[in-house]
């Protein structure tokens, strides 16, 4: 894979230009690509920026995130051609930190489920996960530093554990959705992919301007609290034994380690996940399910035909679990920097026919908290899994702080 | 003016076609149109809907929402000839209940301040406000039972209370803003502009499918809080007038006033809401502003060199004074059903040079709380001027009802 940190290093360093460092990027896509399949379309003439922090790192964009000067398809015939007149906001923000646009990755239709054709490339007999199938696997594959994401339910967190990338899923509306195809505006999250955990944070930093996300927020070893999420159906052997790896790593390496009861609210919170999800995509995706139903995919169709009567006061009662949830964090987190639990149920399943199951990480979604896959094993058949570290809301640094400690923990401790 | 419920009263009891209704909008644009300057551009052979609750409804919509068969300029040549391929969400959601999308309304630019050329229907000398100015001028103009709007700081409830028209502001998300231009992700929300309250009460019941929203949800006389919203500069002798005329006409109507004292974070909340806006502003516009700065109209981009530089704690701390506020609008209400305040700071300004000030509304869209304008007095030069009521966030129907009790009482004791 390529490190974000160590291009930006040599690039300062007057190592490598901003061009070579771009095109090196470009090289690898020409070499990857026609086997992956992550990109739906490739900028014509990309160039490197002269100046800003992410000059020369070159960046994959989900495809359901407008662009100005690229197609923008939403993984659907519905969008065919669309030419937005804008950039989101995310990606004038990329380019404003001097990283250079290089393709739209795949996605399932409007980031749902429907799988899409590329290959995991770790095993390509497997999926790389969804819905941001292209953007997981465009890093995994070594064709980019750096990707963008959304995650509604586990589709930032989910395929770089499938894909053995690092990612992060921000605290809720870190960074603006503003020009990405809307599927639930309570949960709709803009997320990034790298290598590493490093090249996250400085990513984020860049992107926002804020210093501090590039940084150790914490002086000490955290303390870490390991959470299971028993109200969702068990993980696999492999996840298990990626957490145990992981805890095993992170007590040898000094944290503190604990394993606290969430608070009912949260199990709550996690049924109701998919009631905001159903309700809200009913809205957002009205005039494409009312006019054009018979176009929408399968998995998708499906899916709303089945949610379409959920009455106003489940919503409503589903918003306020949500609110009262989100004041329980504060005794979820008591005396813990961050929780640390699974990032998927397992590896990428077999096959393109399913992209995986978001069940560890819907409840952190609906509740904002900052969520960071780090990849722990590499389970049978040379399939990673990773696991999730969670912080509290706007505490971005401190889960990537965590995270990095875990990733050191594990080149460290394990053989 | 049209009024919406007796067109859906005569529709319902066959005494009118659905037809037959809306052509009488499509002829009163037709006479009033040359003259007020409501619509930006119309639709081409708009035809009533055979079903739904609103059909025969003729509505405008403001041009920075999208529409699938109508250009969307959002009042800039930036956007000139730009076609969305969707219909936003909220005028999907408006066909569905049978309603007829008869054209787009001006708009300041991008929903800010810069004027648009149409003129306020009660006194072409004076603004109608802004930013919703066509959406509020057509339906004061009698061209319209109802239109869209959009509030960030005052963009409905001003332009209502200025063209003597009735608006609701409703509850921070009950209407998605999905497919809407965003300026600022925290305050942007839907409106409607109506003749009377009830209309905006059956609308707002139609488009979201809640009939709680057209009944009565007090069954005595509302308990109405009046405030003055001390920490804003000082309002007219005629939106003093207004206030006073309301409090006495709901005093004689049985109505108990109380004069409760705001809570500290109410103002502090009031300070930091431009901190909110123009830091959001500043990435909802990123492409704009990056790339296209020279052809942003004048006053937003003064406003935009203003604000370049607002830092993210600034940013972060007015967030966490919002996150407050909100919580202390239980001591705000305590014992009341509603607040009771000024619209706007008097009528509207003369000229076609300033689109009037949002300092009355600014906290309430902060606070996610729905907001009512009830038209009250006709000042000095034939302008309207109106009050503005305001209940708990969710609370819509609390808020119609007091302000129809208002409107109510207004009628019958005011000579």
């Amino acid at each position: 894979m390529i490190s974000l940190a160590d291009l930006k290093r040599r690039i300062e360093n007057s190592e490598l230009s901003a061009d070579a460092a771009l095109s090196q990027s470009l090289q690898a896509i020409d070499a990857h690509e026609q086997t992956v399949g992550a990109f739906v379309c490739r900028s014509k003439e990309p160039r490197a920026a002269s100046c800003g922090p992410l000059r020369g790192i070159a960046v994959g964009v989900k495809d359901i995130i407008e662009t100005s000067d690229l197609p923008t398809e939403m993984g659907t015939s519905i969008y065919k051609d669309f030419h937005p007149r804008a950039d989101a906001s995310i990606v004038t923000m990329l380019k404003m930190a001097g990283a250079t646009v290089v393709g739209k990755t795949t996605t399932s239709a409007f980031a749902s489920h429907d799988p899409t054709t590329t290959l995991n490339p770790r095993n390509h007999a497997h999926t790389p996960g969804g819905s941001s199938a292209g953007s997981a696997a465009a890093v995994a594959a070594g064709m980019i530093p750096l990707a963008l994401g959304t995650q509604t339910g586990g589709s930032v967190i989910r395929p770089a554990s499938f894909c053995g990338v690092a990612a992060i899923k921000p605290s809720y509306r870190l960074l603006p959705t503003v020009g990405i195809k809307c599927f639930s505006w309570t949960l709709d999250t803009v997320g990034l992919f790298a290598a590493g955990v490093e090249d996250l944070g400085i990513a984020l930093s860049a992107i926002t301007g804020r210093p501090e996300l590039a940084m150790d927020a914490l002086s000490r070893a955290p303390r870490i609290g390991v959470v299971t999420q028993e109200f969702a159906p068990k993980a696999d052997a492999e996840s298990e034994e990626a957490l145990q790896t992981a805890v095993a790593a992170v007590r040898r390496a000094g944290a503190s380690v604990q394993r606290p009861k969430l608070p009912d609210l949260i199990s709550q919170a996690y049924r109701i996940h998919p009631v905001i999800m159903a309700f809200e995509a009913h809205r957002a995706l009205a005039w494409e399910y009312h006019g054009h139903r018979g176009d929408i995919a399968p998995e998708l169709r499906a899916y709303l035909d089945k949610t379409v009567d959920i009455p106003q006061s489940a919503y409503d009662a589903a918003q306020s679990i949500a609110l009262r949830a989100g004041t329980s964090l504060i005794d979820a987190f008591c005396d813990l920097d961050v929780l640390l639990t699974f990032s998927a149920p397992g590896a990428a399943p077999k096959g393109l026919t399913s992209t995986g199951d978001p069940r560890f990480n819907r409840v952190w979604t609906l509740l904002g908290t900052p969520c960071v896959n780090v990849p722990v094993i590499i389970a049978n058949g040379r399939l990673p899994v990773g696991v999730q570290v969670i912080a509290r809301p706007g505490e971005d640094a401190t889960a990537l702080s965590a995270a990095r400690f875990i990733e050191d923990a594990l080149r460290r401790h394990t053989s």
